[in-house]
């Protein structure tokens, strides 16, 4: 559980963070009425301890051709390959997300793919890691939600 | 489909803002060997054509007490209503993500909670959405692989 | 049942026009050694008893843009009403296939569309019609088979 | 996609030949005022860009003794083997259509056989293709709509 | 529980009515060294206690055109019309049994039809009974066991 | 098909047989109003015509201390299998039914038992045959209809 | 989490009140050498800090007549609804466990009948509650493990 | 079944016993003006006839940090192996219920645990077991009853 405790300052640096990762901190600095190193040190504090993981860009996948979003539930022959089988997975990259689940899937993952072609090829590189038994998709018609910004802001409200 | 043409430069560019989004334009241009300008102008080129659409935090969800994440399949009473409960469900900040898919669920949703009592909060406000008829909720044991930089790596090394 | 009697060289007419409905009775007849008045009569006579009901033309569905197949099982509220929900369906021209059927679906259809985006537009179509109460899609990742010829040829060389 | 461009011409000749496609092109020149020889070059024109690719018979499998249709979904042991197992079906002619689908099958097929009796050979023949674990089956009661025609018109009409 | 017991002559004459219901007690009486009257007090008495409630023909289904078996599960709108249902499913004279069950169906059918279509007119008015809200049907390719002579024996050499 | 013609007087006797195998021929004929011998030659005609395959008891299971019916479904591990399954399922008398059936079970069998713990053995013994791989149970909690008579009546009445 | 420390005579105390909760305080406190007063002042503590929350008999449920135990799948129509339906479940006192659940059920039940006819009831009766909309029924061929001690024993001996 | 007859008296000591086992026997004498020798008596018959086995603690699961609870469908490879694989699923010390199930599972577990990431470990010990094939896990999202003393006094009233 966060032992870490945020005051007021941290969660207004957090908010402008997550609206934009790139921000500079002189902006930061100016709009909460503190100087540039203070909101650096808050930062390096909050990247040690480990809240801050890293950043990622938000590309359009759309605009990139990769518009073919699926979840695959994947059955495994025996759990005990668990490890072994996400080991394989990870090396491929059209798997962006993999859970082990519970309900009728051992492994869940999300995959994105240019068209409905090329999700058959990735999904018959999942049918072929051994240990895998079978595999079952389900396709995306639309991506209307994917923002974690909301979580974000309404975690740091919290804390 | 992508029509713009990123040349090797914009990838080798991509490739260090994909791992860091943070990192200053002056360090990539120093690293790519060109003027800080010259990032600068293709980083907006990229983001004007809409490839770049921003960028976002990557928090550490357990550090902060949200170490519990759910697939929630949704089923409507009726299709026509898909666009208003997808409204409604966006007012739920714990759902991260949403698809409207094939398959047995109208609409699958992504959800991270503190524990089970917060997570079963969540799964009974989308139940009690109107025009929800049921949920079938797919727990999380383990996150096993979220990474999309693979991927962004993989897709501008096509392009 | 089939009371019909088809003679060998009915067989041989039907197994020509399997391959090529537009080859010239000419070519028929020439190739079987009798007069194009005798198929152009035996054509007729297996037009008129109902065995031929016509003929389609095979076109390239991937050159047309149309290369996204699905099959959509389709749950209605009240079986009475399987009759008008038909009706609907066949005015919906992306469905080229309908049938009644045992097990979990009522009807089950087969749709042709564009790409994902579309096939989300026609199965919304269908579950917008009034006595359609859920759907269930499977997509076609490749249509291996679809070949009707072989069959014909084994239907009439038992007759 | 379609990168081939139709005319309104065009169009008038796949409309008549979607309806027949043994109408002579003589007709389809007199109702369009356009020579014959003009209404031949363009349907060589459609079926040297693979756009027509046939013509295939519409027979009364009724009449035929075939009324029998049912799909069956296939379960592969292994989706590796999914192009030997593909072969393996193609020799049963009275399948006539196979697709490699998402969802819980990993081959799904329609079959066309004489009655209950002649449809479980075909089934138990299915079953015995080595690699296939099991099938699970779905019977027509009613082949309520069979028609591509509308389809074909539509996208010609679009294009 | 059977408090009613049957002594090894009764098991004798049972078993002979087992195999034949019509074998005279004349015959039986021969068999079995004892006279008709006592077989037929015997039966009297067993008739009397209710354990023999009756007999039925065994016909040749298929030789009388009715070869299609199916087992159709019932869903109800609401268990509290469970007796209702079943009164209106017993006007159906095609449906030769029905069962209250656990699992996923809460009535579960048998029925006896001529074919496929003459299924489909059996079904359909079976969901077309107020209170059934969905059937789902099983067809049966072949009955490979119907024998209750067996278990009869069993039953008889165990009291 | 029937191709057996059967009139009226051949009805009436069935329908009396239908309701009582044990009817003598003489209370038959008197009722008609025809010979004994009349009679007599007429069922034979039937049995011969393989139309009456035989007759059997109907016994009050429930008074026998055989409460318990049970349906399974049983999954084989392949289906080439089938026949010899079935001949070790015909070893247990306490299925009295099986059909090798479409859907998702392979052969569907009904049991009857004395109680929940002597079901569990016959089940057992059905998981045991080899071949078998998986058994799901679906349990009645009412024998609401179980009547062959309506059926019977009805189809000699249309004959 | 448990704040509360116990320490070796605690889990001492407890092993022992596990194993029979009616084990006179003087022969825990002979066989721990401490006092009975002790022992009943750590109880108290245990009981004050709300970890033993109270005892019960384990009956044999067989010789009472109750040896039918079913779980029960409940789906709800809306899940706003589940306080005011656990209310009426609880109402019924052969249910002796009830979950709200993830996955398929909303609710899930453990209940005790004394036969099938009773399990019918109880059924029934959970059919009947208002907002109740289906049951899904698995029954139980045999308690195999019952027994919360082991589990007991493990957590204090980790405390 | 129950041959033991109890009496008034016995359904007093029983109705005082199921609200806390630790009450003293002169209290129960007290209260229904009888010897604290006969309560003894009485309890001891009823203890040498096996109604009651014994008696369990009540825990407060949640104070001891153990608030995770899931039922786990156990799939075999072969039924035959049941008794084996109870005998290890019985070294599981946080398994506290199984059963032999009818229906979809084999094997029907309930498992208490301290989180998710202990109840993954839990589920994979199972899933590692000899003979399991599959499991399927459903959480509890909140243990709404679980109460067995409203059943006992409901059967001691009846008997």
């Amino acid at each position: 559980m966060a032992k870490f405790k945020l005051d007021e300052i941290d969660h207004q640096i957090l908010d402008m963070l997550i609206e934009n990762t790139r921000v500079p901190f002189t902006d930061i600095a100016k709009k909460l009425l503190i100087s540039a190193g203070t909101v650096h040190v808050r930062v390096k504090k909050m990247e040690d301890a480990g809240i801050i993981k890293g950043s990622s860009l938000t590309l359009d996948y759309k605009k990139l051709g990769y518009s073919f979003i699926a979840y695959v539930g994947v059955f495994l022959k025996n759990t005990s390959q668990t490890k072994f089988v996400l080991e394989r997975i990870n090396e491929i990259s059209n798997v962006t997300v993999a859970h082990i689940t519970t309900g009728k899937f051992n492994i869940f993952c999300k995959i994105r793919a240019k068209n409905t072609e090329h999700a058959k090829d990735i999904i018959f590189k999942l049918d072929d890691i051994e240990g895998i038994y079978r595999t079952e998709t389900m396709i995306s018609l639309e991506e209307s939600i994917n923002d974690k910004k909301r979580l974000m802001h309404s975690i740091f409200s919290e804390l």
